[in-house]
């Protein structure tokens, strides 16, 4: 086990009606003897409307004497210009807080317009490591889509659409002062997005599980009980469960386990599967789960002989494979079998084609993909590597 | 699952030779401008100073530019009358931070100390529920016996000799703002010792697993993951693995993830064993862990109708108790049994008389059990049911 320092700051509010408590969680934030509360309000003004969930947060707001400039439109991979547009408004009004109401999309631009606010110089800087954030804006969030675990991660994913370039800037001070999470506000996300959210989980996991670190039984364990229970709960939203509050409130808060820095207490994560993602979703605008459905079989297979034991034991922990004791690499092979059957039984897709990727881009998404030099830490991928592993997901 | 709020403050420092970081860590947390920086430094005197340990303390807060008053002292079931004494100091030396160094006993002391030196009137109040913290000064914590995983708990437990009474007093004021775990100082720990913590801690998480909330998964699968990493690295230490550092480090981990309120979310825990036991430790100054592996089976006993197979998922995910699905009851039976062996493997009394308490008290102790009320949550147990308990426990 390595030397590790743990700490999430984060309130996690979860529960039935819990977003009638927004403003009153941010006026116990903000300072006291302000004579103005005004904070950012930043959602998709799509389904967050629609479904009646903004006006609820109008009202609690209100209540709690906070004004709101609302800033709408947030998509899927989130765009950096947009971003910008956010910091301007946060700058001209002198906000103090940006709540985000909406998935992993809307919060990882809240957590980027948060630190525009209160940091000078080109905000791209900091995504492309060139420099790193000292302060930010408190952020809150009212999620919507479980998947990001951006609820109370210290991450934030941003697409520069001059690239175009997907990019995470990570830092402590991105992770939101209070998070709620209320499972019914998921019953009406469209099953394709359930599906994206649970394959996302499940990678934040398994980039952890992967490791060649000894010794980190707690954390082996805590990864394949949660990623059992996200399976088994998955299966029951999908077998008509869409409104079963007790499935829904397992897989939201495993989500959020899932990233927020327990499960990889004591060992390195690998997280090469998240970048050769991130090309996908930078070129092809796929969605994070699907890219990771396709990626992460592929990656299993070609890392498979680093430890086929720990490929063998997530077989059986997770999948109930057995066998392991007469064939290891066999019962790991199955393993991974059995997960893409999971991930189709969802809807997702487990190869480029399903997903009608470009395979001619293969080599120009290898040459993106260690922009910052080799990724992975389970096993360190070159380009030729980065490239095998996106032929393997196109077979 | 039930709604619920999270939120884990304690920044953990895990591994070796963390705790020489005591000093800067204390910096970081006092305000920036103080002339003069001034702690109290908490511990046993005993076997803390024969280690070498205080020492090595002592040199990074001088590094760090802290004075510091050594209080010392502590006892197991810490007793109130030192509390106090402790509080004069702190109090008269204007002191702006407490430091324990040791195990539950060293660190609750050191919570009532940081409340009663910015609370007025009489600290037993806090302890009686009469009257709630609102301030406390900061406390850190370098652990040497994991066990009651005060380290970044909320609860804080003094005996009052006058009584003898003893009692809790929980706040998330009594959260310590650094906690540093270092598996390497645990080598020198007494067998006993570490099994009355391994009994502690599995206690803690058993607490929390028998509940009457259904859909609880996650959590379940989170605390019987955890009870099988302690069971499986105690059977290592207990082997002749006093001194290896992957099985001392698990062990401290999941000690601190069975109290740090992860386990209980979405859940109400029980409690009762606990109370149960501060009777039996109040009155006979028995080990707390000692205490509860008499206490716990017995509770399981008299409590094993209440869901039947939650006791039979027991005996088979942490115990692998086989026929849950021919005899659930058979199979719960055989998992508490099995529980005992393992406790009696470790050292631990798992009958009053092994530990050679006076039962002609029993009465006395049920009648003290529920001071405030019926105890437990599973099941509401009243005094005929405490003193029911009592008798299973001697049998």
């Amino acid at each position: 086990m390595r030397n590790f320092e743990f700490c999430n700051t984060t309130k996690i509010i979860f529960g039935k009606d819990t977003e009638n408590q927004v403003g009153s969680e941010i006026s116990r934030v903000l300072e006291k003897n302000l004579s103005v509360k005004k904070i950012l309000l930043h959602h998709s003004g799509g389904s967050t409307v629609r479904s009646g969930l903004i006006d609820r947060v109008k009202k609690s707001l209100k209540e709690a004497g906070i004004e709101w400039v609302e800033f709408t439109g947030v998509l899927p991979n989130p765009r950096f210009s947009h971003v910008l547009e956010g910091v301007n408004i946060a700058k001209k009004e002198n906000l103090q807080f940006v709540l985000a109401v909406g998935g992993g999309s809307a919060i990882d631009s809240a957590k980027a317009i948060a630190a525009g606010a209160v940091n000078d110089g080109d905000l791209w800087d900091y995504f492309e490591r060139k420099r790193f954030i000292e302060k930010s804006l408190p952020i809150g969030t009212i999620l919507t889509i479980p998947a990001a675990g951006s609820e109370s991660s210290t991450s934030c994913v941003i697409t520069n659409e001059e690239g175009p370039w997907k990019r995470g800037m990570h830092s402590p001070l991105n992770r939101p002062v209070f998070s709620i999470l209320n499972p019914e506000l998921t019953y009406t996300l469209p099953l394709y997005q359930t599906a994206c959210g649970i394959t996302d989980m499940m990678a934040h996991i398994m980039e952890r599980y992967f490791t060649k670190e000894q010794n980190v039984e707690l954390t082996d364990e805590l990864c394949e009980g949660a990623l059992r229970t996200i399976i088994r709960n998955a299966r029951k939203i999908f077998s008509g469960g869409e409104r079963d509050y007790a499935a829904r409130a397992e897989i939201m808060w495993a989500g959020a386990i899932a990233h927020n820095g327990l499960l990889d207490t004591g060992r390195l994560g690998d997280w090469a599967s998240h970048a050769l993602d991130h090309e996908l979703s930078a070129l092809f605008d796929l969605a994070h789960g699907a890219g990771l459905a396709i990626i992460f079989p592929a990656w299993m297979r070609y890392t498979i002989k680093e430890d086929t034991l720990r490929f063998a034991r997530f077989a059986a922990k997770v999948f109930g494979v057995d066998g392991a004791y007469y064939d290891p690499e066999q019962a790991a092979l199955e393993g991974i079998s059995r997960m893409e059957n999971f991930f189709r039984s969802i809807g997702m897709p487990v190869r480029l084609k399903d997903a009608n990727i470009d395979l001619s881009r293969i080599p120009e998404m290898a040459k993106r993909v260690i922009h910052f030099g080799p990724i992975g830490n389970y096993r360190k991928l070159d380009e030729k590597d980065a490239e095998a592993i996106y032929r393997l997901a196109a077979e």
